[in-house]
C-alpha cells in the first residue's frame, strides 16, 4: 500500500490495464499507409470511448487527415490546466518477417510487451488515461484540470494537428503541455528531458547542361552538377565535425557548466555506445565535446542522399545535367531555423563553381527546444520522479527534435514537459518494438504524482514560463 | 565518271546500297534485350549472306553471346591486310515516342537516312560491303586482303568478341584495322581521328555506422558516409578542372605544337559549342587550355553517381550507413589505365575521414589510343579522304574510347584506322538517329580509293607501327 490511494487503485488494477492496451495495440493504425484509413477512424473511436467511459467529456474530430480525439475534465476551479498530447498512429512494420512475434498481436516476453507502437506511442499515452481512471475512481476528482489532444498523424508530419491547434487557440489555452513520447536514459534512470535539437532540412539543386552528357565527349567542358555538390558538401563541414558555415555557431549557447557537469555523472559508456549502438570504427565529431554533448548540446551537418546520374549497377558514363543533395543541421539554442537556413543558402550560393547554378530549398525547419529548468513544473516532475523511480533524475536532452513541442511553443505560448517511459533499446520504427511493463506502471504512477503536485500549485503559479 | 571505275560502279548502284542498307536498318537488333536474340541472328546471318554473294567467304560464329560474322578475301599476294571492324547490335529505342519516324522503319527525309542504327553502325559498316562490291565487280578483284570481323555486342560490352581475337590470333592476323564507327568534325570536313582518350572507372565505397541510423539522435557523433564522399571528390579535383591527384599529370604527353596549332584553325566555335550541345551557362575546365584541348588531350575527372541514403521526395532524416561513388578518369597518351587507378586508389584511401573506411574498386579501365601518324597508312588516308571530300584533312581527336581499339592493339599488336562517316549531330543512342546520304556515298568512294593506294603498298611496307 502506498499513501496515495489512487496509486493503490492502479496497482490493483495493473492486469486489466495491460489488456486493454493490447486492445489498442490490435488496431493496425498505420497513418502513413491509406488502406489502414478504417484502422484510424477505429483507434481514435476507442480513445474517445474510454475517455468517455472515465467521465472526461471526449469527441473525435475529422478534418483532411485521420481524425484527432480531444477530451477534457476542467472542474478544479484554481488548480492550472495542463494539455495532455499523445499520438495513437503507429509506424508501418517493414520488414515484417524481422519480427519474432507479429506486430498486431501484442505479446509478453520478459517484462516487456512487444507490438508496434507499445512505446511508440500507444504504451505512454495510455498512462495518462489509467492515472486519470485512478484518480478519478480513487478520489472522486482529478486535482487539476485536464485537455487531452490525441493525434494520427504523428508519424506523417502532423499537418491536421498543426491547422488544428492554430484555429482553436482558446479551447486549447493551459498552462503546461505534457508529453509522454520520449525515453528513459537507462532501465531505472529518469529522465526528464530539458532540450530538443532543431532541424532544418534542405535540398540544394545543381543545374549544369541543359541535359545529360556523354563523359567522354564532353568530360573537361561540362559542368557537372555531382562534382559541384561535392565540392560544397566539403566546404559546409570539416571532416572533424565543425561547420564551416560563417555565423554558424554565432548563437549556440551551451548549457550551464552545473548540467554539463551532471551528463559527465551518468552511466554513459561512449565505447558501449560506439559498438552496439553506432557499429563504427569511432565516435566521429567535434573533439572538443563529449560525446553526449556533440548530441545533445551541439549542432551539426549531414548529407542524407544525392539524386542524380547513373546509381545502377555497373558504369554508365554519364555527366547529369542536373543534381541535388538533401543536406540538414541539427540546431541548438539559441540557433534560430529561419536564419541559419539563411547562413546556409548564401553560403552554398557563395560556393557555386563555374558553370554551375544553385537553388536552395528549404524543406522545413523546426526550432529547437529548451525546458526552463527554472520553473516550478520542472521541480515537481524531478520530485515525482525520483519518488517512483529511485535514484537521481537526468536532466537530459534529446538529439531529434519533437515538432509538435515547437507549435506548442509557437502558437499557443507553452512550455512542455517531456517525461517519457520508453527506452533507447524499445526499436522504435523498427521490428520488435517494446515497452517494459515496468515503466508503463511506474509511469502511471509518476503521472498521479505529478498532477497532485501541480494541483497543489493552484492558480495563478499557473502558466509554465 | 572519275577516272577508277569501281567508284563509278558504285555510283550506279547507289539507289540499290541504300535499298539494302534500309533491309539491315529493319532488323530490331538490340543486343542488350534479350527478347532481340532472334534479330541477331538475323542480322548476323544477312551480313554473312552479303559478304558470300560478293565471293568474300563468311561464317557466323555462335558463342557465349550475340554471334560474331567473320569474312575474309585473301588473294591479294604480296598486298598488305586490313582487318575490318564494325558492328550490327544497336543501342535501344526509348524514348520511342520522341522518334518522328519509327526507329525500325528507315524512312530518307532533307538527305539523310533515319533509322536505329543508321549512323552506329550499321550504315558505316555498310560502306566497307560496298567499296568490296564495286572493286570486285568493277575490277575482278581487291587490290589488297580484307577481313571482316563484325560484332553484336559493341553496345553491350564487346566480351564475345575479346574472347574470339584472344583465341584466334593467327586467323586474324593483318597489317592494320579499318574501322568506321566515328564521325566528321562537321560537314564536307573529312577527319581522322588520332587519338582517343581511355577512361578509368572506379566506385569507391564509403562504410561508416553498422547500418542507417536516426540523424537527429546519431548526428554529431556518427559517421557519414555522404558527407565522407563529398570530401573525397572535392579533394580530387579543383572547380578550375585540374585533378588534384599527385603525380595524375605526370605521364600526359601534349600533341606537338604543329597538331595543336592545326586544331586551332578548325572550324569551331566555342560558343555555338556551348549553346548548342552543351546548354550550360558557360564551358568549363582548365582554363590554361582551349576547349578542343579540353576533350582531345586533356584528362580529366567526373562523377557519375552517388548512391546510399534517400532519394526519394521530401526528407528523410537518415544517416546511411554505407554509400558509395562512381567516379571515372578519361585519360591520355601516355597515361595508362593501371597506373592512374593506382594513383587514384591511393589518393581516396588517404583523404578517408575519422570513422570511414573506404574500399576502391576498379569497374573498368581502357588505355588511350594515338594513331601514329607519320605511318603510311595514314598519309594514304589522308589523302584520300582529300580527294574525295576537298577541303583539308582535320586530323582530330575523341574525347571517348573506342575500347575495341585498345584490344586490338593489346591482343593483336594493331593500330588502327578511324575513318568515319557520321556526323556530331547524328544522335547516337538518341531519338531520330540519322546518316546523311553524301556520307554514306562518299565513304564508300573514299574506302575504294584508301584500298588501292593501301594496296600498291605491298608487304613488307606492311604492318602499320
Amino acid at each position: 500500500m502506498s499513501s496515495v490511494a489512487a496509486i493503490d487503485y492502479a496497482h490493483e488494477h495493473h492486469a486489466r490495464f495491460l489488456e486493454e492496451l493490447k486492445a489498442l495495440l490490435r488496431i493496425p493504425s498505420v497513418s502513413t499507409l491509406p488502406e489502414h484509413k478504417p484502422d484510424m477512424e477505429r483507434a481514435a473511436s476507442w480513445l474517445a470511448a474510454r475517455l468517455a467511459d472515465l467521465g472526461i467529456e471526449a469527441e473525435t474530430i475529422s478534418g483532411n487527415g485521420h481524425p484527432l480525439v480531444y477530451g477534457e475534465w476542467l472542474h478544479a476551479t484554481g488548480a492550472p490546466t495542463i494539455l495532455i498530447y499523445g499520438h495513437y498512429d503507429v509506424q508501418p512494420t517493414d520488414p515484417v518477417e524481422l519480427w519474432e512475434t507479429p506486430p498486431f498481436q501484442p505479446t509478453v516476453r520478459n517484462g516487456n510487451i512487444y507490438a508496434r507502437g507499445a512505446s511508440d506511442d500507444k504504451g505512454q499515452t495510455m498512462t495518462f488515461l489509467y492515472a486519470a481512471e485512478s484518480l478519478l475512481q480513487a478520489e472522486g476528482k482529478l486535482p487539476l484540470n485536464l485537455k487531452f489532444l490525441l493525434e494520427g498523424e504523428e508519424e506523417c508530419g502532423s499537418g491536421h494537428l498543426k491547422e488544428y491547434i492554430a484555429g482553436n487557440g482558446e479551447r486549447l489555452r493551459a498552462d503546461v503541455v505534457q508529453i509522454a513520447d520520449s525515453h528513459m536514459f537507462a532501465p531505472g534512470v529518469p529522465t526528464l528531458e530539458t532540450g530538443l535539437r532543431g532541424v532544418v532540412y534542405t535540398e540544394v539543386h545543381a543545374v549544369g547542361a541543359a541535359h545529360d552528357l556523354h563523359s567522354g565527349l564532353y568530360g573537361g567542358v561540362a559542368p557537372n552538377p555531382l562534382n559541384a555538390l561535392g565540392h560544397i558538401i566539403a566546404e559546409l563541414k570539416d571532416i572533424y565535425g565543425h561547420v564551416t558555415i560563417p555565423g554558424f555557431y554565432q548563437d549556440v549557447r551551451m548549457p550551464d557548466e552545473g548540467i554539463l557537469h551532471s551528463w559527465r555523472d551518468l552511466p554513459f559508456d561512449a565505447e558501449t555506445f560506439r559498438a552496439q549502438e553506432v557499429g563504427s570504427s569511432e565516435l566521429v565529431g567535434e573533439p572538443e565535446f563529449t560525446p553526449l554533448e556533440r548530441i545533445w548540446a551541439r549542432p551539426t551537418l549531414d548529407v542524407h542522399g544525392i539524386v542524380g546520374g547513373f546509381t545502377g549497377h555497373g558504369a554508365k558514363t554519364v555527366i547529369p545535367g542536373q543534381a541535388a543533395a538533401k543536406i540538414s543541421m541539427r540546431i541548438v539554442p539559441n540557433q534560430r531555423a529561419d536564419q541559419i537556413f539563411e547562413l546556409f543558402h548564401n553560403r552554398v550560393l557563395d560556393l557555386a563553381p563555374p558553370g554551375v547554378r544553385l537553388e536552395v530549398q528549404l524543406l522545413h525547419g523546426d526550432d529547437p527546444v529548451l525546458v526552463p529548468v527554472d520553473s516550478a513544473y520542472v521541480q515537481i516532475a524531478c520530485q515525482t520522479l525520483q519518488q517512483t523511480f529511485g535514484g537521481s533524475v537526468v536532466l537530459g536532452r534529446s538529439g531529434g527534435s519533437i515538432p509538435v513541442v515547437g507549435v506548442f511553443k509557437e502558437l499557443l505560448g507553452l512550455n512542455s514537459i517531456l517525461m517519457g517511459w520508453g527506452l533507447p533499446d524499445d526499436n522504435l520504427h523498427a521490428p520488435n518494438e517494446k515497452f517494459m511493463l515496468d515503466n508503463f506502471y511506474n509511469g502511471i504512477d509518476a503521472t498521479i504524482r505529478f498532477w497532485k503536485e501541480v494541483g497543489r500549485l493552484g492558480r495563478p503559479a499557473g502558466r509554465m514560463e
